[in-house]
């Protein structure tokens, strides 16, 4: 069964920039969904900000295994009531994989409860991204480093959780350094977020890149059926318990009450 | 130099409900103040919902260094504003303790970006606080376990992220398991959550648990100065790069120019 | 491709003990094989301690994806260059399930650098291994709780690193706590500790648990080419480095000389 | 109080090379132990290897709190009864701070459970080691990097366990980057690994160095009393559980036997 799996994009600087424009004619989206779509267990769809409901109505999400996120210059711009969908669908076990700047999309700050900040420089930099495990399964087949021809510096502190794992540490020409591929788990999702990918360089279009995000879909795929009601907090009544138990005490709710919120 | 910390209780239970008032006569957070106050390091005072902007207008908050947070039925009534103001502190620096239902409040769940949901019962029944390292600086002086004779049960799975360290785990006589002391780091604060403290039994009263929250108060201060501008994602231009750089290939910003966000 | 999985088990219990032959007349291990080659992905062998080189020698465990281990009274017979050379293989990428009193086994000690050390007692008493994160790869399908009926109790404090994920925590009628099921990566390769298993109670043979094994064998398992210098520390001559580099300072290695170790 | 600490040095580079002796007349251990006497609240002192049992004696690390390593060529000149004797004290609460070619001690390893393997150069090149939490109590004072003038390269991948946190990322020269502050925390013990500090640079001389190293001799110290029993596993009989328990099903062990080791 293939993986389905929707590429999000901001799609605005493609429209704008004459330089963006012609590293990605049809979009970071495009782009990003031909390279997966060579994996015969990758299904692939896009979707974009100014699609009705950004492209991620609830029946969509539903039916998504993994989602990337590329956004930057319109984070503003997405409805919070679908970052708060997409939160939920993570929750649920639907992989998301962060991309560059949406560091500071809504979602992202969302699921990380951090700041999300870091410095950053559009200066055409060399930029080598090192495995730090080589083995793991999201860095699996691109060599000891990834060598970045030109790159937006991404420099640390990079105000995120400490993560689960940290997959990739990059260098950069101009002095500074950046964690940038970095693993998470919230609910019964899983989430890395990966930092090279700079609109005005063809990043996306590098092999070594393109084989980390089919790994990356991989990874964050969870084939266990989607924990809806993971956001609830169920009572369990004393009579249900698993022991046998009798009430004790006083008692704010009454049976069968809901709890608050 | 004392510890400025402030205890937040919702202070509504106290007011509406007898068993509580009978407990709490002067409200949760007089109890843990005075608990605190014990220890000359630790310089206390409270605050609650109904103050004006919750009594925690930015000026207070800036000169805090923990903060701890007791709410249950009123999560909803907490400002937006109040609860970004509390975040951005942590991120700064000020170490935060979350107690019980906390787990819901919104300060909780904004910091850990995940649902924060869990299963519960209020029967009264025995919990058992195991320390799952005694020598940690939270559990120190508490012995093994903690008895609480009656207790709201909170059960797995809590839908929290993987923890810095598990410092307690709880057992149920109802047969339920729940992870009751964890810490986290969010920028340069210190998170502690405390599963234990339902308002309808005396726990807060406990020599032991009042001991893990002074433990907590040293754990999760912070003596740095705070990182106040913790969020800010500043450009470093080329010519102030460590490393000599000369600027190669396309741009979207013009010099100078903020990041998008 | 079938997953090369051995099941070692120290044997010695079964050939001893009435009760526990009565449960596994052939050896833990061969029912514990028996439960894994229902999975048509797995391709299961045995080994114990009385084979030669207990049955693990250099050739067989570089044919060895999945490695489980099952030791209880024998551990200080298990050879010193064995466990190196299965440490070894786990840097490499070989996976390992430790199962229960294998929490004092050489080969986990060597793996935590912690004493490994916990409570026990064995009465008989009921077992609840609360899923921590039902979705979890390891624990899907087995519900919310896996209930044994008799089982020998493991209490906290467990004396090892703070996992990468904590995927079961157990229950116990005498009123004990155990992080049960616990994930861990060392090198190139991924552990997974499994509490339940005492010998004289038919643990291994509950659906649950064995969903647990088979489930453990795949999440385990790391598909990319064995890192078989993972422990070699490579000198890069300043020529070689990705970077120009001019050699300054004073030196204490000739060139091409090996580091110390 | 006194934090107790003991600087413990190898000390033969400088007796043997002109280079080293230069930068260290009286050994890297005096050059340390004169930075850290600077703070009051740390008492020090120094140990090497050709002193007997190392200089560190069972009654003399019983009433050491902190313990920094520095060794390099003769990691396998050192006692392994004395590194279970170091381990042993780390379970219990003593701090450990592993400096450098430390990486491949015999301690170390022992401590991590990995291969600690790393790549490397000595061409004298720039080390920047950037904070990623500044405000880390570890961090706090140095700024946001500390500039090394000439460094030896120690490059990713670094074979340890994902740390606890990691509070050093270092960038080089050379092209390569390095995890050069990392925590861990083992038994009651707390452990950080410091990357900088080659013998034929004046690395030690440095400043900011000097005020990591006084940081986390802070910040290692466990001032619980220490865990002696850390590494037993004691049998817990069932009538002296917290719950009553009748002991059922069949049993290895005869009552008060002790558990197999």
């Amino acid at each position: 069964m293939s993986i389905r799996t929707v590429v999000w994009n901001e799609f605005l600087h493609e429209n704008e920039n004459e330089a963006v424009r012609g590293i990605y004619p049809d979009g970071i989206h495009a782009t990003i969904a031909a390279a997966l779509a060579v994996d015969a267990g990758i299904d692939v769809s896009t979707a974009t900000l100014r699609d009705e409901e950004h492209g991620l109505p609830a029946e969509r999400l539903a039916e998504t295994d993994v989602l990337l996120w590329w956004g930057h210059k319109a984070h503003g711009e997405v409805d919070d009531a679908v970052v708060e969908r997409v939160a939920q669908r993570v929750f649920e076990g639907m992989g998301l994989i962060v991309l560059h700047s949406g560091h500071f999309s809504k979602i992202f700050r969302r699921l990380m409860g951090a700041p999300c900040s870091l410095r950053w420089r559009e200066a055409g930099e060399r930029e080598r991204m090192w495995a730090i495990n080589p083995s793991h399964p999201i860095a699996n087949g691109v060599g000891p480093a990834i060598e970045i021809a030109n790159s937006e510096m991404y420099g640390e502190p990079f105000l995120v959780p400490e993560p689960m794992e940290t997959v990739f540490v990059s260098w950069y020409e101009g002095g500074e350094v950046f964690r940038s591929g970095l693993t998470y788990q919230r609910g019964a999702g899983r989430i890395f977020y990966f930092g090279s990918g700079h609109e005005t360089y063809p990043i996306y279009h590098d092999e070594a890149v393109q084989t980390v995000l089919r790994n990356a879909v991989h990874w964050a795929y969870n084939p266990a059926r989607p924990w809806t009601d993971v956001s609830e907090a169920p009572n369990v009544p004393y009579d249900r318990a698993r022991e046998t138990l009798t009430p004790k005490g006083a008692s704010l709710h009454k049976e069968g009450e809901e709890g608050f919120r």
